[in-house]
């Protein structure tokens, strides 16, 4: 940690920060500059966080000079991407990218399974499907729950398909475990700590979703509460943010996937459905979100999106979810990537 | 709901638009205008939110005439502001304050007495502490848990304060239901919404925290969740949004107390301590929320704030902080209003 | 436009409403809800929102039916996209992607006439430079001004690229309009109405960035300001928007792209350095610019970015260029273009 | 500046980051760390910055340490809160709180002088009137130009006020410093560098609008620009920012207010207008600014608001002004501030 004091900090107001950072047994090395006098403080940055330094008098701000997460880190713990196994799928690693589709929500068993079979013929890698889902609104339609993991299961059957499927609520753990290939924490839950403890404890691979106001920092730090019970399948999404233009949904950050590329060894992919929110800019996003190097796309298709419980507007057309697949896997094919 | 056509959407296109509204039982009004045509779908807004016009040929947007929430608006349930009683104290109805104050975490019993024997003593309405702590950082303090609460309890005996707390996992909901007087959902749960369906059931008054980059709206949909269980003490919280601005930790959005105050009957109170970030700040904007015609402040107050063991740099100083209260009280005063 | 009553509108309220809307001459629809009556306005949008109802007793909100602008819609204006020439190159139509390089600011001839050889013979399609540059600090270099513009028709004379420049102040006007083939307006710049006016007066295409924290519509409204002057030949420019997130110096919204191709027919650019801050996420951010559909990119190069005199972090190296443009253009390859 | 490095970062790399550094002068320091090497630069940031250091290999970021501002900075330039004279009133210092009121555009010279008069009555300080207004669309009323200057001077002879108009334009700058107490800069110019110079030299105070997307700090880099020109007196005004909720206009950021004071010792006043967009909200937002220390308002009162040429919804009648004067002055009152 850095510690900068304000221009006019007095020797006391330097010295009584210098004690303050002696107690935690850390390095001190005060750099009296021209205006300013910063006082930098290395070992512990957790431990120097903790003394509250920003109150002081004579303390501008305290600038950490580490990153904040650990495990996550592609400087600290791997030094390599992750490359994984799911279900006999490669994941990470830079020579596949998977494709994950499916309907927003499962609604009937003949829906699913055929929405499954267009998704496997058109080349997808894993089956997408919630059983559980989170609405803004207390009285719309909240998922059929464990009949919903049972057809998405049959749907496995059927295809040969790993199923994600998202996480809501601790008291479904089991069941989602039983399962699910992946468990995915969705967005609204990115924060949840408790949730995310009791997903790294499952075993199953966690695809983690971006908070729609969460910093890439925080993504990582929330990667390290699911990493640090041992599991280390994570897979980061990114989902779109939410800011000032609502023209989108959500704004997309693309640039999210080649900073995490630099920061972490984890596989990032990208949800382009829920960021568009309207089809019409689902493919030109998938394509970029393989163009800047994602790992893949989890994407939202259905049969006849105009009947559909949820999110109809921005699920893709089955029909034509065969020609989106050859367009998107032709640009990761040109950064050498082939469909998981 | 109204459909907004494109430019040069056909004759075909507004009258499927037409038929798929018929489904529903609406009544349906076509506005053909110079440039765009719009059709008016009236009655049953969730029925037509679920047909996703907005992927339709020649539809351009769909935009909800109504408000999206219910039991939460002045307009649809309470005429008046709602006002109800906590242990004692009158909240909302514009003629009291409510002020709770305390530590961020109950880290000691010590500490915890202390704290609040002072702000009893400068007029506080109410004790905050935090029992359970959401951290961040997997490897932060995260609370006493169970003896936190067992603290708190044995504070309000001594002060006759009532308690405020944090429930962050539903698991612990029996537990904070039988020590605390108000359960608190946080920032980061708003959208939790199993844990608000929880929160609604245990026949506590509920504080609700806005999330961070949750809109007005969405604050009063989360709301909704809560008061659909029949329990009808629901306290909004201001407690800052994110922004681009990083001076201050979270930008308080003071301007959303007023348009509350227009659009629901629910008490609105303010936390300036998460926003600023920085105690210097935090009389200041505390002053404001008073001013604004907020119900009343949440703030975080410690005996030593260098010591603490969570958010020290924005707790007040427990020893000025009766000076702090009347300065506050003097502002709810010129709107008529008297600490409660 | 709609005008949106309260729940509890009186019938008096509503009246008064359609009264005043009379007096502008629209055809006035009144659509009794269940909840809420909502009032059609057809026709002038301008006029009816220069009413100000939003003001008048029992009005919630007045929500605009068309878009707010005209000139610059693919709706209202052209049906096809702009296709036009720019010094014998093709922008725009969807054959042709135009790859605009050089460096920020014009340091030096040599500086200028090697990074323009380097760029030509990359397969670039313009030269990009700086003369008169916006800097934040009053402090900084601000460019060379008419003899950078003199050093760019140099470097036009030596490889036959088009000249693209910022003009900053109309006190340049001339001057720009004397050596540039296309004149930028800055983000800083968009909503400088005066300054719009004044480029679209000059008889040369002009390169309108999108202002860092302006929506897509305020961007058609300000490309409305030129095309109203009679210059057709406006491409406009993502560039990154100012969002929560700082991992990224802006965050490029590439969801922007396919968006704005829905509704206006102008060229669409990309500005990954600006947004990206750092040149090791600029061929990804570039790839995906190409693969989102943009019409082209503008980007910072330099042959020895550590010795910039401005935003050299984020400069692309002269010596990799070649390599970084087959990349770029293979992914526009896929949607069918070649390089300008 | 501190120059941290990547966790991985070798000694070749860490010595040439000490080279680079070594030809600026600047003294280094070099704290290695656990994790990380941090290297301190004392001296000459602005030299540092240029160096473009975050491009080399090893380098993770570059981390400022004094902050970017200088002239406008209460540490470095004035250790006490700047006071100064405007036609008589004084603006700033914590003793005298400034009401500036008026319409947002000068339509007619009745209109004008009566809102003037009405004001005046009230106990305003000040009279605000736009004479060149800007306008998101080119085809909306964009004021009445030098004429409304006249009108403008017309009613200060008739009532005294001072009066604060903005500057839009360049070529206008002798026609508003000929009839302008104050020149305004208004939010959409903050970072029209040429525009800042031109009003630093006129002589006359400038009102700086912060810029609806610009940070604190970068207002304060803005104010440097009028103040390197050697005119000190410099009004600064938050005006509310643009973010993701869209229920106001716009986010008043009323916590800028008390963090401007502890870094600049320029006057701070708050414009509620403008962010609130809705005039039920002015009156509380307007209250809550005095109460958080603002050194004054700046608001829009027209006598017939629904009448108004430009944002009536958000004027305040004329008739209960004097109400609304003496309810805001009350609170400044309780800070020792009369109106000036």
């Amino acid at each position: 940690m850095m510690i900068v004091m304000t221009p006019g900090a007095s020797t006391e107001q330097i010295d009584a920060v210098r004690e303050r950072l002696a107690t935690t047994g850390v390095h001190v090395v005060v750099m009296p500059g021209e205006l300013t006098t910063a006082i930098g403080a290395i070992g512990d940055p957790q431990g120097v966080a903790e003394l509250g330094l920003e109150g002081l008098p004579g303390v501008d701000r305290v600038v950490p000079i580490s990153r904040p997460y650990k495990l996550a880190s592609s400087e600290l713990s791997h030094h390599a991407p992750s490359v994984f196994d799911i279900a006999g799928r490669t994941v990470g690693g830079g020579t596949t990218f998977t494709l994950i589709a499916g309907p927003c929500t499962v609604e009937t068993r003949t829906q699913t399974l055929s929405v499954a079979q267009a998704v496997k013929e058109a080349g997808a890698s894993m089956l997408r499907g919630g059983a559980f889902k989170p609405r803004t609104s207390p009285f719309a339609f909240s998922g059929l729950g464990v009949e919903g993991l049972q057809i998405l299961a049959e749907a496995r059957e059927a295809t040969g398909l790993p199923v994600v499927t998202e996480l809501l609520n601790g008291v479904h753990a089991d069941a989602v475990a039983e399962y699910a290939d992946v468990v995915q924490i969705g967005a609204r839950n990115m924060q949840n700590y408790a949730l995310l403890e009791v997903a790294g404890k499952l075993g199953k691979p966690v695809l983690l979703k971006r908070g729609l106001s969460s910093t890439l920092d925080e993504l990582l730090m929330a990667a390290d509460y699911i990493l640090k019970e041992g599991n280390e399948r994570v897979v980061l999404c990114e989902r779109g943010i939410r800011t000032f233009e609502t023209a989108t949904r959500f704004t997309l950050d693309l640039g999210a996937v080649p900073w995490l590329k630099l920061h972490t060894h984890l596989p990032v992919i990208v949800d382009p459905s829920h960021a568009a929110g309207d089809r019409r800019l689902v493919e030109p996003m998938s394509r970029a979100a393989a163009a800047v190097g994602a790992d893949g796309i989890i994407v939202e298709v259905h049969e006849d999106p105009e009947a559909a419980l949820c999110d109809g507007p921005q699920a893709l057309y089955a029909s034509s979810f065969a020609e989106y697949a050859r367009d998107v896997a032709a640009h990761a094919g040109l950064l050498g990537k082939t469909l998981a």
